[in-house]
């Protein structure tokens, strides 16, 4: 129903993931990619992002740390990208929290189609221009409709938009899924979702029909990798998640997946 | 007597901490404040220093891979911080080891007002001009007097200062403060000292007299996470102290530190 | 015969050891050296890179994630070590991958000699300009001859030239050593490559006559490392072997490295 076996594919294939991210996730995002069968290339230097958008089978932009010079290397490799019809995925770290980040990312939005925008709560929040009450890059909390919000940004884009949260909301703007697998532990490891955004890049670069149930089967096939790594853990342990979630994903079957899922669509 | 319960106050209030640091520890920084009950914010694009600055609880500003682009924002934050009265927290990584740093963070001292400054002995005997044997951004040995160099800055400087060590010194200029929980272990994590100088601002952002027993609170938690940390393993082991520390600040408490507290105060 | 002593002659000597390297393994880098018992140092600012030269014991520049402002500090650097007689290895990750990595990459190995080059079959075989199937940073396959593609690539650069793999390639273009060691978890760790360049820097700094054989020292002491990092897995675990991987740096002694060591000459 759901396409785990892109696991399968995904260690199978191998395929060349470029990331412009941020000092913070930068080892984790690397780590994470090799557990699942990726493999990994960081690099935001803008004479090389046209043969990197031809060399990567997906590309994978992150603002966490955004500055100028790496918003050029963006725009550079997610327009090259976008002529070869490889996936783009965006994670609009902050968005919401200062001028020149919701200016960088909209007219990122704009220049580079995406084929998935993934943040959380707050990030999608700003983009939809719905109230939300956030701070930094943390998700926040909000009495908004969340999942219209979503909705919202995936049509205003024409993308995919995955939301993280207790519940995670997937959605090309029609239709809409839920995945309620996952743990409290992802908030309290930094890039947990900027990992989840590099995963989403992988799924989506083996998947022949680039669908969004290709990007449902990545945040389920997290979600229950983070599960999986919570399970042995009494009271937050940030550094033993962390440890155990690279082990996880290293050893991640799509049965495993598949047995544990918990996913809903919105009946629209 | 010393405001261990400011750990409670940060995981209560989830204060925002702005780092602009160097690509080695950002990580551990980061997780480190998420360990503890804070939100961590990364940035260093002066475009947005100034709302970062209103949106952050404290700023830790880090020397360790210091260029010139991260001076200036380093400045902009560090000058918005001082018009809001948030605390400023100075880690002059390598101070003493090139005339580059020292003339950076010279102005960087002038210019934007610490309210702390944390470093090891290495860096704080360079601030204060006494002869000190170090080494890059060691704190190597020195005969001279660092209790002596600690006030010194603090005076110079008009800031407080915490110089990290087999005993910490924490002290305002005229009330000096000593620590003597701790392990070597520390010693041999890169970014352990980093990781402290953002606690520090935790600790600053949440005390409403923004104390000096604030800092020797922080200093004190960080020290006795570091002996419960080290305390099941025999023999250097770089990977797992990591780890364990990660895991012990999630789950420490302020009893736990008022219980192991090793504080003495020095008779001025 | 192999002076695996060097390791000791680290841990007393305790050298400072330089690095430009990449926001991917920046943090594993400088606590793999730690363990080793030496002291990392990064920085990349232009302005210091001469002071930088004069303090450090030996310089290790590494191409993972080069920009323009990287690329110039590193020529400066390289050159001041040049001068000071100080080794200066050279890990050019990704050079097959884009033209701009060819280029600043070659420029680089002529202006700054290196003592070394350390990298995987694909980035060695790139240098060697022989036919190689390789892809963004990963090793690749090749059917092309490795050991002659090491042994063009010294005599081209004067250099030493290690390559990584299963079995890996140690040769000044003369004489070839083959270090069987190692373990296949190395291959899904970001940055174990990265590391070992690290430690090659080290062990050079502390050899009286900067041998080839320092270098080969070098090689089985990781390899060996990652073994016993290995030996209690079962199944990828990139977390855990991570883990142990600076746990077992961290007591590792040369008579262990000596016991285990499978090293072979070529019948020149």
């Amino acid at each position: 129903m759901y396409p785990y076996h892109l696991i399968d594919s995904i260690r199978k294939q191998n395929p060349l993931i470029h990331n412009i991210t941020n000092i913070v996730v930068a080892n984790d995002s690397a780590n994470g990619l090799l557990a699942i069968g990726a493999s990994p290339f960081m690099s935001s230097a803008s004479e090389e992002m046209k043969e990197v958008a031809a060399l990567a089978s997906a590309t994978v932009l992150n603002t966490g740390t955004l500055s100028s010079e790496q918003l050029e290397a963006m725009r550079l490799v997610g327009q090259h990208a976008n002529e070869l019809s490889k996936p783009v995925v965006i994670d609009p770290v902050g968005v919401g929290a200062t001028a020149f980040r919701k200016q960088a990312i909209s007219r990122l939005l704009t220049e580079a189609k995406p084929s998935l925008i993934r943040g959380n709560a707050g990030e999608i929040a700003a983009l939809a221009e719905i109230e939300w009450e956030s701070k930094g890059v943390d998700a926040g909390n909000g009495s908004g409709d969340i999942i219209l919000a979503a909705e919202i940004t995936a049509k205003k884009y024409h993308t995919f938009v995955s939301v993280s949260g207790e519940t995670d909301i997937i959605t090309d703007g029609d239709t809409t899924y839920f995945v309620d697998n996952g743990t409290s532990y992802f908030t309290s490891m930094t890039g947990a979702g900027c990992l989840l955004s590099c995963l989403c890049g992988a799924f989506l670069s083996v998947a022949d029909d680039k669908s969004l149930e290709a990007v449902v089967a990545a945040n389920c096939s997290y979600a229950v990798a983070g599960e999986l790594a919570a399970a042995d853990l009494s009271g937050l342990s940030v550094g033993s998640f962390r440890n155990n979630l690279l082990d996880v994903l290293s050893q991640l079957s799509s049965s495993q997946v598949e047995q544990m899922a918990k996913i809903r669509r919105k009946n629209g």
